[in-house]
């Protein structure tokens, strides 16, 4: 956000991510049609915790449509648990999965005539990566070893951003549209109530302000600079995608621009 | 190989080609070490048959060491069946799967240094793909959605390789070391009686005769000109390591060079 | 159906099934609640095409509560193709993946508090267990291995009921609520325009009429008699549970009893 | 073992335990065929870890001739790491899970002519039972629920061993044929030099020592009373098979039977 990173004067920009191609098989998840209009950067899953190779090149055709970047969402090889369960993988193994999922979507990418442009942790091991070395570190070396051009995008403070950027990498911290956030810029924890906001119009405001000022308000009154070059949206039920629609619908009426911050290539 | 392919004058060369990277997880299969330094040409599993993601690097890794070529063997998403069941999966579907698995170990050749660069189906679907429109469609069309300038390997006069060359792919035929010929150039069928040689020294003499003549001696003793580009050899038990190092010690005295179809990058 | 088996004098009584347990992790498929007041036998998915464990703990949970008999829904091992794609299994293989998922399901169903009663085979096993003696020889042995007192539901004239009899099961043929009938009482190709009807009033009329008479209308007008012990009904969509209900109904209205053709055990 | 546990005079008797049916499809691991003439338990792989339908029935069927015990070796889902890694499995999902192998692989047994007698958990979730509640208290309740009558193996003063008595079931310790003890009566830690015996006699006098006397020399050279009505022996390598065999001959010389603490039903 160019305002919030204090850059030269200019019309504000914002990127919106949200994850998509989770359906398998004959499971439906997400509704992928109404959110890629929304986003500017699509998370796609990689076949370890969600989406069928079909379902994931036919996003990556939606996506390359709608000039969306394709974000590889690599996860713990965990179908039955859709990657939100921790697998104590060794580092090792866990650098050669996401390597494995990360080309396997780079190639249905290309077919469809884009590229993966950034790495973005699913569930367990988004959390993991934000925490443990371990882990995070085998996300990296996974990057590092496929192209260091890659960002990737991850929890503010965490330690997968630390090590990319200790790697050389892009580190991209994002906000979060519909959660609460403690006075030192942290999340309210998911179980405290309120952690999680429900009213459309609330949560397009505070994207809103985000994008223009850099700022949210805290849980407390208080108001927190956020550093975020992306804001997540979700986009898994018929609530969250209206909710996603207005956020576009607000920073449209308040001049914001919202572009990815990894690009896709230009089509041929 | 020059020789059978009428090619200009000069010492005639042979591409060997084998199955590797076939472990996945705690199972071990093959010896990829000791096949390593006999064969010029790797398919290496894909992960849907076999194939775990760090054996899948570590098997990259040994190719690129030796220079040998790494070809993604494709298969059917069938780790209980290896690969070896036919599956009915929709054309779009398995192109989308072929994608997946291309890319996948593309990615992994790439943190090895290496590329991937040709393509053989495995089991199921080599032989479903060999005599179905459908299936060999879908193959065909996931490499010229990849990168057209892959190979694909195949069995000789199989609907893959006639719809390869019909996509303007390279079409690369196969002949095998250890497998009895009919007069008009075919396999004898694996269920009859000396369908498969097993004696070494007979193999590596008939490889050296099909690599300086392009001719190999079929059951009822008539010769038969057999077009191959690439000659598969064994490598899941001893005696087939075995066999394969005869084979190579027998075109090493015959002078004849061992080299890949389809070879890899040079290193950096 | 008493009055269709020619049976004694009394109220007439059929059975309807219809699948269920067909969720997997996080994704949600059919609507298990809605349907199981409706029908009076569940076909629980196994595990192999869909259901992970604790939704089917919770699906015979349910089934207990309402009465409802359970029946193992064996299928092929493919998660990713829902058990709709042909797997050349070999007979004993298949065999031995019926028994693991009809004790898996049957572990379940008595932590439920209820047992297995019968067995119908899924998608592709279904129709390839109709038509090859392979399959449906597989699928029988792993009943008569397991529990001789386990009938079998399938397609009339299926090789599966045939050689399910010739063992000494109990065969059981099942006619289809929503499908059209040639006049020879077989069933009009899907793929042929009016295979399937929609219209929720006069798919309960047929039923009704199948229950109290043992016939239905042919596509030309004709009427045939239908061999059948139980109507299957769709559960996983909007419309099919409205169908279900409009079956129902109409039954009740009818004065047709629905009752299980293997019912479940008594609750203690 | 009636001499450790201070039963009536007579004979001393041990049982000895493996794990066995840990193949998967094309992959072979361990030999079924040696072990189970050494042992009276097999802890057999339900699926989840390892263990494809036919290997487990086998597996079972070679237990039945054999007279050995078969227990259900429960472990988590994750073939790709042999069960060892932990995932942290919801308790109410696991306990599904362990539910549904534990009546998968009594299916398999049944067809077999013999039952599950016992329950193990292997790899991770064994130590993750040992000491966190919830994966301990799961895989009880699911026992629970399938049937009180069957003994829980597992670590002595593990968490699992001790909610399994105050669930009523029979909890049964282990001990470890060829690892060091220390003065308390724990093991070694693994990864500590001299954690593990290699030479065989000195394991077989070690089994030997225990089954008659309760007691084993720690690595301090003290004496420890270790409570265990089950000695583990590996079985997984050409050397862990050699092991077993000297442990079971000096048993045999030294007139100890050796004999399932679960005996299986007898043969119809």
């Amino acid at each position: 956000m160019s305002a919030a990173a204090g850059g030269p004067a200019g019309p504000a920009t914002v990127d919106l991510n949200a994850d998509l191609g989770e359906s398998f098989g004959r499971w439906v998840l997400g509704d992928d049609e109404a959110l890629l209009p929304l986003v500017s950067s699509a998370n796609v899953a990689c076949g370890f915790h969600a989406g069928d190779p079909l379902t994931l090149r036919r996003t990556c055709e939606g996506a390359a449509a709608h000039g969306v970047a394709v974000g590889a969402q690599v996860g713990y090889r965990d179908l039955a648990g859709f990657g939100r369960r921790f697998v104590d993988v060794d580092p090792d193994d866990l650098a050669a999965d996401v390597l494995y999922q990360l080309g396997a979507l780079d190639g249905l990418a290309r077919a469809a005539g884009t590229r993966v442009t950034y790495l973005k942790p699913h569930g367990a091991l988004y959390h993991a990566a934000a925490r443990d070395d371990g882990q995070a570190g085998a996300v990296v070396a996974a990057v590092v070893a496929y192209d260091r051009s890659l960002p990737v995008l991850g929890l503010p403070g965490s330690r997968l951003l630390a090590l990319a950027a200790d790697a050389g990498l892009t580190a991209v911290p994002e906000a979060f549209a519909d959660r609460a956030y403690t006075p030192d810029g942290g999340l309210v924890d998911r179980r405290s109530p309120g952690a999680v906001l429900h009213d459309a119009d609330e949560v397009a405001a505070r994207v809103v302000r985000l994008a223009t000022t850099g700022e949210v308000e805290a849980v407390d009154g208080s108001v927190v600079a956020v550093r975020a070059a992306s804001v997540c949206v979700h986009g898994d039920s018929p609530g969250a995608v209206a909710m996603a629609g207005a956020v576009r619908t607000a920073l449209a009426d308040a001049g914001v621009a919202v572009a990815a911050f990894a690009p896709p290539p230009a089509r041929a």
